[in-house]
């Protein structure tokens, strides 16, 4: 697709069909990402791929619980309405962690979460290129991050940076409203 | 473009000729950055462009004070040879700020960093739509992060998350080997 028909094509999917995704596109979903620039390419970024339903089912049912805790701490209503059971409908899970010792010369420019930044770049580029395959994915982070982390099994020293289900979306997408670039912009 | 030549053209540009960039552009660039997702669609970047040749000529000599400073800091002998007088040449900067408070349901879940997470998914489109159009770009970081806010005037309360020199490249861009996906996945 066209880069600019990609862009809009990103929206955050939450309904998915029983349809699996090949091994080989979620590689390329993460060679996409990995295409997105790093303090002194150190490459920060690794995966856990989680295809196993009963792993799933886990992930989807700690997000459950984790949104009724929010729904009392934060007393929104909408909360206790969102219900996250949809990341238990992706046939694949796509965690993307981050190694807080990768972040080139960050430590001397008070730049410490560069890995974060550089994370967070490659999952922007793994949401784009899901899009362009006409897939659906959402950046879920709805769960308690040392949890998820250890439910993952996210090495020790790393930090988990996002966590995309990905699959067949079951419904068209839907771009939400943006603000105007004038209001945002400062010109000197 | 499509998409995934989009991806191979993004590169980090460090030579710029003189040409000029045109208003519009720099306006369809932050548009770009501005379609990526955030928590709550709350949208927490803010953009500062620099065309002010004598701004920009300001900002080039503190990354040369920086640069001088992380040579003896860092005890790595190829940071003194690094030169960011490229970022001088540059036509426009756009700097990217992020607002801490515009964090969705974060600070319930400990993502308290999620503003710079989602300024981050922004940079990243800014970097490719900037690739789209055949001109170059980096995400550069070679600045006291304190300094340069106050240089460009970025609101009390919000965070410079990156500067990125946009222009037309002096030389055709090479993007560094990346990690084979294999050695960067776990599978469960």
């Amino acid at each position: 697709m066209e880069f600019s028909a990609v862009l809009q094509a990103r929206t955050s999917c939450r309904a998915y069909t029983a349809d699996p995704v090949a091994p080989e596109v979620v590689t390329a979903i993460i060679e996409a990402g990995c295409a997105a620039p790093s303090p002194f390419n150190q490459q920060p970024w690794s995966f856990i791929v989680v295809t196993d339903p009963q792993r799933i089912a886990a992930v989807a049912a700690h997000s459950a619980a984790v949104r009724d805790q929010l729904a009392k701490d934060s007393g929104q209503g909408w909360v206790a309405k969102y219900d996250p059971a949809f990341v238990g409908q992706a046939p694949v899970l796509i965690a993307v962690a981050a190694n807080p010792k990768k972040i080139g010369l960050g430590a001397f420019l008070g730049d410490t979460d560069a890995h974060v930044k550089a994370a967070s770049a490659c999952i922007q580029n793994m949401l784009l290129a899901v899009a362009d395959r006409g897939l659906g994915s959402l950046w879920f982070t709805m769960y308690d991050r040392a949890e998820m982390a250890a439910m993952l099994g996210v090495a020790e020293g790393l930090e988990l940076v996002g966590l995309l289900p990905v699959g067949v979306p079951a419904a068209p997408g839907k771009q939400p409203p943006r603000k105007p670039v004038a209001d945002l912009t400062t010109y000197l």
